[in-house]
């Protein structure tokens, strides 16, 4: 893998360090805080989310420091005094995170991440963290939901043209990926993150000869094995089909070659590759895929195979890339405790006058309940960090909101989500390639019933409190009203 | 300025690739080749665009290469030939670029940018050139929106936690200050690219002391040059601003301080501010200034004046990076000529079944026609690059759809809108300083008629096509049907 890694330590947001400055200043510096990474809604009103971005955020807390000319700069704004500088010299990361692994499924409320650390540590690495787990999180959220709109056929990722900046074409490959997409369009997510890169030709090639049957047969000539046509440069039926086949017949017949492909990048879509399929098949070339591509997203997709368009394969630009119906993963960094001197925590909340923005307050975990004869998920549980579901017992979890809604869990498993990433700034947990995250975000989505998944209405999942968590969490909004 | 600028000639679709290797196969490589880059509407039903990026496009010509592990990656892709691999080694940018300045109102139809250099050079730059300029150009116009709805109240950029990626947030804030923002709060930027980076204090803050009281009063003794309190963490008017006051009342008064600010990031904002103004008012804190910040665009800041919301300043995070209501600049990259081997130039056209995608041929250029009396833009007419307006003369302009639409332009001046960049490969452009940017784009929209500029139902801004330019198009049209 190609290392196209640089030093983003000061893609930060300028308060993490006015505020750093502050807790340097008023001996908050060694104060040990405990911070939450969760989100609030589903995009796209959907079911569920699909978290990843985890292993950019490893490397970015190993990478972590400040050069010489941040710090200089940061001399320059006359804010910071010359012991915070000198401090920030040998800064690095040195508490422990957890977080849930990149393809899991993930609901709102529920911690993606906690990060223990000294105030400073923990504060400055809010804007990155943010960043990298809300924009992986929401491309490979809007894959996944490509991908089951598309029953099986696979879907490239085409869109860099239209990404917002290098690195969201580039980790945006990645997130479409391991939500589901079979490939990319962008060759430097596959020379750095291995995502499979493929492509074939655009309108330009066929409008550089002098006619589109020459473009056609040359680049049979140059790809006989992969050879897929954009039949959509002038006439789709009358001149893109027929040239098409013209050129099959004359270059890849004689080798012996059946497998081959056009491409659809415009029109009405239904129609067409009904009409294109039945000239393919007419003329012999069973095998040749059709591939669509033309500002397509899940609803569209969902649409064509309903209406019987004869789809093979699709790209998908710009709605994915964007995820232009729900551009935001709104994922927030809260503060949820800090230590007391004698290591004894004390939880915080964040109270609003939106309801909704109540956080959840101290240092927790989570336990996903399965069904063991289902093998479905049923519930997630948010409890304290040292609280304990033994799955052989019979567990009862309830609605935080609505509280007499109760249910008596059993024959269940209970599985932790998060699991140990730095443990006293040293990366513990080894990072798995991008087909195994991948292969679990499949697992993942199969581990979920049909009702949470669907894209109108879905079932609503459980996320529940522990009572212990519960209780300490109305405590404390009993307190402060 | 800090270099934070990586080799990304591998950002490119895959298809850029084969075609490439197949123009080189087929005896293309040094055939000329004309491209323009336009865009077909404006984001949000606006009356016009705000066009940036170039100067990264300018980074990314002049540093363009393939590594060797590139070089080893496509080999691995078993569809290159050798000899195709061995010229890309000392591949290069030869060709001819001319583009619109950054901070230049631009409008659908015409040519932000047009490269004309060998087949190979001037496909393979396709997607970078689209993405950076599409997602600069996307952003620049959302501030520019944003900036207008706040009529002279500073607006910053504070959105990188939900950015797709690191260059959505590092370069967004570039874009978004050219467009009309005041600031960022990304602090890189400001480090890379000279964006003002401000920042004061989160929720956080406020949570790490035993109270708000000495949350503020801390942040006071840090900061009492520049004191901005959050107040929302508990309760604005009944927690958040005595507290504030107190605050600046035992701090900042001793020291002579008037100029502070208090922040309000959730809740009822024209109820609250207009509560909030009164409570400072009353307090003798005339001059402090109040910033809000909860999920805006320029819709709701518009709304806001409306209302008499009392804000000074407005933070605008997600909706203004993401460009959430709109998250796509549709440029495009199509060739319009190619160069016969005599070295006339052949126009070329693309059809399509969608009329709205049906192309302008040739190599073009732009002349903007400006009313001298009113200093204001009348029309923008594209013409054949050799042709010449002369502003001393009368100049009929007419609509190229509704061709009987005609008008003669008198008393007016011509400007040419593209610049020459680069000339065989050299830049020739100096590249204009970010203030000077952000100066030009202001001038811009200064020179644009408030019809165009307005939110609701803008007047269409005239693009039109010159006689010759109309002429050729049309030919080719009813030539190919």
């Amino acid at each position: 893998m190609k290392d196209i890694s640089r030093n983003l330590t000061m893609l930060c947001d300028f308060y993490e360090l006015t505020m750093s400055n502050g807790y340097f200043q008023c001996g908050f510096k060694d104060k040990i805080t405990y911070f939450d990474v969760f989100y609030r809604s589903n995009p796209d009103n959907g079911g569920y989310a699909i978290v990843a971005g985890l292993e950019q955020v490893v490397e970015y807390i190993n990478n972590l420091h400040f050069d010489d000319d941040d710090i200089a700069y940061l001399r320059s704004r006359n804010c910071f005094s010359e012991e915070f500088l000198e401090y920030l010299k040998d800064f690095k990361f040195t508490g422990d995170i957890w977080a849930i692994p990149e393809g899991t499924v993930v609901f709102p409320g529920e911690p993606l991440m906690t990060v223990r650390a000294k105030a400073i540590e923990a504060q400055f690495i809010e804007t990155y963290i943010l960043m990298m787990i809300n924009h992986q999180s929401l491309i490979a959220t809007k894959a996944a939901r490509l991908a089951r709109a598309a029953k099986g056929r696979p879907i490239s990722e085409f869109g860099s043209r239209r990404a917002q900046g290098s690195d969201a074409a580039i980790l945006g490959a990645r997130a479409a990926y391991i939500g589901g997409c079979s490939g990319t369009a962008c060759t430097i997510s596959d020379i750095a993150y291995g995502v499979p890169a493929t492509g074939t030709m655009a309108h330009s090639w066929v409008q550089m000869f002098d006619n589109e049957y020459t473009a056609f047969k040359t680049y049979c000539q140059t790809y006989p094995e992969n050879a897929t046509l954009l039949i959509d440069t002038y006439n789709v039926l009358e001149s893109g089909v027929p040239n098409a086949i013209r050129a099959f017949n004359e270059v890849l017949k004689p080798l012996g070659i059946t497998k081959c492909g056009v491409r659809l990048d415009s029109g009405d879509i239904t129609y067409l590759t009904k009409k294109v399929r039945e000239m393919l098949d007419a003329a012999g070339w069973t095998e040749c895929k059709i591939v669509v591509s033309n500002s397509l997203d899940e609803y569209i997709i969902r649409e064509l195979i309903r209406q019987g368009a004869c789809v093979d394969a699709f790209g998908v630009g710009e709605r994915l890339i964007t995820s232009l119906s729900a551009p935001v993963f709104g994922g927030v960094y809260k503060l949820v405790a800090v230590e007391r001197e004698d290591g004894t925590i004390q939880p915080k909340i964040k109270i609003s006058e939106n309801v909704g923005k109540i956080t959840t307050p101290h240092f927790k975990k989570i336990y996903r309940l399965r069904g063991k004869t289902t093998g479905k998920a049923e519930a997630d549980v948010i409890c304290l960090h040292d609280e304990v579901i033994d799955d052989s017992q019979p567990y009862e979890i309830f609605d935080p909101e609505h509280t007499w809604k109760r249910k008596i869990m059993t024959d269940y498993t209970a599985t932790e989500l998060m699991v140990p990433i730095f443990k006293d700034g040293v990366q513990v947990y080894e990072l798995p390639g991008i087909e195994q995250i991948k292969e679990h975000c499949q697992e993942e989505l199969a581990g979920m019933w049909e009702e949470v998944r669907r894209f109108t209405n879905p079932h609503k999942y459980y996320v529940d409190l522990s009572q212990k968590l519960w209780d300490i969490k109305h405590e404390m909004l009993r307190k402060r009203h």
